[in-house]
C-alpha cells in the first residue's frame, strides 16, 4: 500500500495553469499533486557565443527551488553564492529534454530560456518541470508565430514529458511523491516524446542494486504515465 | 491622469491568500494589483551567533525575484553568484520592518525567517513584501502559540505595513505601479505600524530635488494607505 | 546632555583637505570630528554599457571601510569575497546624491568615479562621504575645465551635502557620533542641495516607532546643518 | 565500421596501475585506451556533519580534468572559481556508485575520499573513474585492514564497474571513444556490480529519441563489458 | 641620472607618523616619498585554528591598495570578489617579515593583525608596509605591556625593515620610485633585521638576466638603506 | 647527514618524460625524486587584451596540485572556489621564469599556456615545474616550427631551470626534499638561464635570519645544480 493510497500505476492529480505570468512569452504553473512548479519561457534575441551568426537558435533551462518549498527551509542559492550540483544537474536535464523536440534551425537565431521555479516540493520536481516547461515553451512559440517570427509546427516537432518511477516496498510504482521517494530502493526518471521515443533515462539504486526485470517494470509504468501526461498536455494547449 | 486611471489616493486591489505553502509555519501570497509576492515564514531553532545563549530570538527576511517576474528577464542571482545591492537593501528593510513589531525577548531563542519571493513584479514589491510578510509572520506565531511555544500577543506588539508614494506628472499619488514608478520624479516608501508610528521612511528624488511641502503630501497619502492596509490585514487574519 | 557635550543643533568640527592625492583628478580628505573619509574622483573615458554612444556621461561612487577604521577590526571585504549589504547600500546612496547635482548630458560621454574610503569611523561616514565626495567631484570637474573638456558650471548645477540626525535620550540632535548612533532610538540621514531641495531622506526607528512631529524636528535640524555644510563647501573650493 | 576499427562489442585496452601515489592509502592509474584517470583514495578521520556520532562512515568522490587533458585547453576550474555542472554531476555519480558496494556501518565513523583526476581524456572518463576508483578504494580498505581498523570483506560487499555504450552510425557499440562519443545519436552509461545488479543507468538521446529495443541492445553490451571489467579488476587486486 | 635626481644610494624622504588611528592598538602612517601606507595593528583574542590551545600566538598581515592610490584607477578588490595574486603575495611577505622578529611563544595565545593600506603609491609599497608595519606592531606591543599582558622586549626580538633596489639604466640604485620601477631591468626587495640578519630576498630580472656581481651591489645598497631605516625606526619609537 | 643520505651538493634523480600528452603541443612529466609534475604547453590564438594587435605574443603558466599529491589530502581549489596565495605566487613565478628566455616579438601574436600539475609532491614542486615546463614549452615551439609558424631558435633565446637550496641542520644543501624543507632554517629558490644569468632569487628565513655568507653558499650550490639541470634538459630535447 502506498502512503498516498494510490494504485501502483496511478499518477497524482496533474494540472496545467497557463498564462500565469503577465510578462513572459509563455508560462505555466504545473501541479503534480503537491508539487507545484512555475515555468516561464522567455524569448531573447541573443544566443550563446558559439551560435552567433550560425542562423541557429537555442533552448535552455534554469531551475530553482524557493527556500521554503521543502519541509525544512533550505539555504537560498543566491545567498550561498552558487548553484548546487543537484540544481545544475536538473537544469541541464530540463534543457536537453526540451531541445529534443525543437528544430533549432527552424527557430532561427534566437534563444528561449525556460525558468522552472519550484514553489512547493513533494517529490518529482524535475519531471513536473519538464512536463510543464513544455507547455510554457509551446506557448512562447505560439506567441512568436502570432508575430510571424516562426512557423510553430516546424519548430516544435513533438511533445515531451517526464515521470519518475521507483521500487517502493518491493513494488514498482508510478510517480513517486516525497514520502515514497525518500524511502524507495530504486528511483528512475524517464523522459519520452509524444511518439513514444525515449529522450532520457536515469535510474539509480538507492540501496540494493536492481535487476533488468525490475527496470523493465519501471519503464512500462513510465511509458503508461507519460502517455497520459502527453494527453493532458494536448488538452491543455488545444 | 494616472496610466491606471486610479485616483491620486487610490491603491491597487490588495489581497492576501493565506496558507499557500504546505510546509511553512506561516505563508501568504500577497497581491498589490499585478505585483505578486509569495511570503513564507520558517521557524528555526538556531539563532545568529551573537544571540546564542541570550534567551532572545530573531526575525530576519530574505528577498528574491524570479528571473521572469519582470518585463525583461533578469539574470538569476543564484547563477550570477551573488545577491545584488538592491536585493540586499530590500531584504534588510523587510527584516527591520518586521522586527519593529516583535518582542524578541518574548519570542525566546528561536529564529523566524520570512522569505519574500516576487512571482510577478509591477512596482512596489518591497512594500507588498513587508505587508504580506507580516501576515506570514503572524500565522507562524499563531502556529507556535497552538503548540504552547509562545503567547502570540506578547510577541507581536502591533501591525506593520508599507506603501510607496511618489510625485507623478507633478502630482502626489499613492501606491505607484511600474508605469508610474519608472517615470516618477520622486519616489518614497513608508513603513508604519497599526498605531500610526513611523518605522521607516525612504524618499528619493529621481530627477529634481523635492520640497518639504511635497514630502508632507506624500506622507499624508502614505498614512491613509497604510491605515487601509492594516484594516485589510486585520480582516485577513481574523 | 550629549556624550560629546555638544548642543542639540551643534555639528562636530568639519574640515575639508583638498588635493590629498597625487594621482586623482580631484580629492578631499573630509573630517566630521573623528570620522575621516578619503574621497577621490577619477575621470575615466569608458561609461557603463547602457550609455555607450549616448553622448551622456555618468557619475558613480564606491565606498569602503579600512578594516581597523572601527572600534573592533572588521573583516576586509576583499578577503571575504564580497561587499556586504551595508556597503552596497551606502555606495548606491552616494552615487545617487552626487548625480542629483550633475547634468550628465553636459558632462559628455565620460565617467567620474568617486571613491570614498573610511580611514577612521565615528558615526556618520555616509554623510561625510557625500559631503566630501562633492568636493572631490567639483575639483575633478575644475580639472576638466582647465583642459577645455567641459564648462564646469554647466555640469555642476548646485551643491549637495548630507547630515544625520536622530533622537537621543528623547531629544532630537544633529550629526550623531558613534556613541549616540549606537543608542539612538531613531536615526535619519538627509541629503539636500545648496538651494534647499531634498535629494534623499532615510529615517529608521531603531527601537520604538517615531511620530511625524519628531520627524519634522529632525528635518529642521538637518536643514540647518546642511545649510552650514554648504557654506563650508563654498569656503573650501573658492 | 568504428573509427578505431574495433568490433561493436570490443572494449578498448584496459589497464590498472596500482600504488602510483606515494602518499595515498590506495591509488590506481586506470587506462581505457587513451583515457587516463589517476584515482587516489584518502582516509580521513572526520565525516560529514550529519554523520557525526552516528558510528557510520562515508565514501565520497571528487572529479577533475587537467586543463589540457582535452583536445582544446579548457579553463582551469580552480581559476574560474567554481566547478561546472558536468563536474559536479560526474563526481556525484562516482560517489553513489562506490557507496553502492560499501557497508558504511562496517566502515565505522571514517571517510574515504576518492579523487579521480583525468590526465588525458578520450571519451568515457566517468566510467574509467568509477572502475579505477574501485581499485583505489579497495586498496585503501586493505591498508586499513592491515592496521586492524576494519575487516575488508565486511566493508566491501561486491565489485562495481562502469562502461558507456552508444548508437554510432545506427549500430549499438560498446565503450565509446571521443571520436564516437561526439557523433553518437545515443549515449548511455551503465554502472553494475560484480553480481550483475544494476547500480545506475543514464541514457541520453543526443539527436533523435531512441527505442526500447535499442536501449535493450545497449544494456546487453554493457553487461558483457562490465563483466569483463570486473574480471580485470579481480586480476588486478588479487 | 635618476628621474628624481637622487644619488644612487639615496633613499627618498622617510617619515613615520604614529598614533594616526583612534581605534587601533598601534598605528603608523609611513611615507617613503610619495608612497604613503597606513598601517594599523589590531589585537585579537582568537588565533588561527591550528594554534588553538597551543599557548602560542600569531602575527599576520593584510595588504590593500585604495582604488585611486595609483596613476590609473584600479578595480576595487572587494568589488571584483577576490584579492589578486600580487596582493596575496605581498601580504604573505609582510606577515613572514614581521613574524621573523617576534617570539610567538612570549606573545601568548593572541593574534596581532597588521593591516597595510596604501593611500598613495609611487613604488616600494611593500617595503614601506613592512617598515611602517613594524612601528604599528611595536606600538601595539607597548599597548599590551602597559596593560601587563606581555613584556614587550621578550616578544619583540629585533627591528625589521625593508627596501627595494634595482638596476636602472645600467646602474644599481637604492629605493626605486615608480618611474624607476617601471623601467628597471632588475628589481629586488630585501628584508633585514636591526642586527643585519637577512629575512627575505626577492630578486627578479624584468628584462635580461642579471649577474652575481650585480646582485651583490644591490645587496650592498640594501644593507646601507635598511641600516638607515632601522635608525629612523628607533628615533620614531623612542 | 641528510635524511635521504644525499651529499650536500647532490640533487635527487631527475628525469624528463616527453610527449606524455596526446593532445598538448608540448608536454613533459618531470621527476625530481618523488616530486612528479605533469607539464603541458598549449598553443592558443588569442592573447591577453593588452597585447591585441600588438604583433607580440605571450607565455603564461598555471600551477595546481592534485588533492592527494601531498601527505595529507588538501582541499581541491576548484571546490573551495579560489586559488590560494601560494598557488598564485608559484604560477606567477613560473610564467616570469619561462618568459625570461622567450622573444615574445618573434613568437608573434599567439599565447602559450604552460600548465604544471603536481601529481606527487615531495618538496621543490616549483623548481621542478619551471625546469620541466621549459621542456614542454620547447617542444611546443618545435611543433610550431614544424608547421612553419615560427623559427624556434629565434623565439627561444636560452635554457632556463630552477633549483631550491637551504640550510639544513646548519649546513647548506642542494635540492631540498619535503623532509628537509619542512625543517630547514632557510629556504631559497634560484632560477637561472643556460648562460648562467640569474632570473629570479627568492630566499626566506624560516626561523633565524641568515647571513650574506650563508646566502653565498646557497647561490654557489644552486649554480652547480642548475648547470647540471641544463645539461639534462639538453640531453632530453636533443
Amino acid at each position: 500500500m502506498r502512503p498516498s493510497k494510490r494504485e501502483a500505476d496511478e499518477m497524482r492529480a496533474v494540472s496545467f495553469e497557463r498564462g500565469v505570468s503577465k510578462h513572459a512569452e509563455g508560462s505555466c504553473l504545473v501541479r503534480f499533486g503537491d508539487t507545484h512548479v512555475l515555468c516561464t519561457a522567455s524569448l531573447e534575441e541573443r544566443v550563446p557565443g558559439w551560435l552567433r551568426n550560425s542562423g541557429q537558435g537555442w533552448v535552455t533551462a534554469e531551475y530553482g527551488m524557493l527556500p521554503r518549498s521543502t519541509g525544512d527551509r533550505m539555504r537560498r542559492e543566491a545567498s550561498s553564492g552558487k548553484q548546487g550540483g543537484r540544481t545544475l544537474e536538473i537544469q541541464r536535464l530540463i534543457g536537453r529534454s526540451l531541445r529534443s523536440v525543437v528544430d533549432l534551425q527552424a527557430l532561427g537565431e534566437k534563444q528561449v530560456t525556460v525558468d522552472c521555479d519550484v514553489l512547493q516540493a513533494d517529490g518529482g520536481t524535475r519531471t513536473a518541470a519538464i512536463t510543464g516547461g513544455f507547455i510554457a515553451l509551446s506557448d512562447c512559440l505560439s506567441w512568436m508565430e502570432a508575430r510571424q517570427m516562426i512557423v510553430r509546427d516546424k519548430v516544435l516537432k513533438d511533445h515531451v514529458a517526464a515521470i519518475s518511477c521507483g521500487i517502493y516496498n518491493g513494488n514498482p510504482v508510478l510517480d513517486l511523491d516525497y514520502a515514497e521517494d525518500s524511502t524507495a530502493q530504486t528511483d528512475a526518471n524517464f523522459v519520452m516524446t509524444g511518439k513514444g521515443g525515449i529522450v532520457e533515462i536515469q535510474g539509480t539504486a538507492e540501496g540494493e542494486p536492481f535487476s533488468e526485470g525490475e527496470f523493465a517494470s519501471l519503464m512500462g509504468l513510465a511509458r503508461k504515465g507519460i502517455s497520459r501526461l502527453v494527453e493532458l498536455q494536448k488538452l491543455a494547449i488545444s
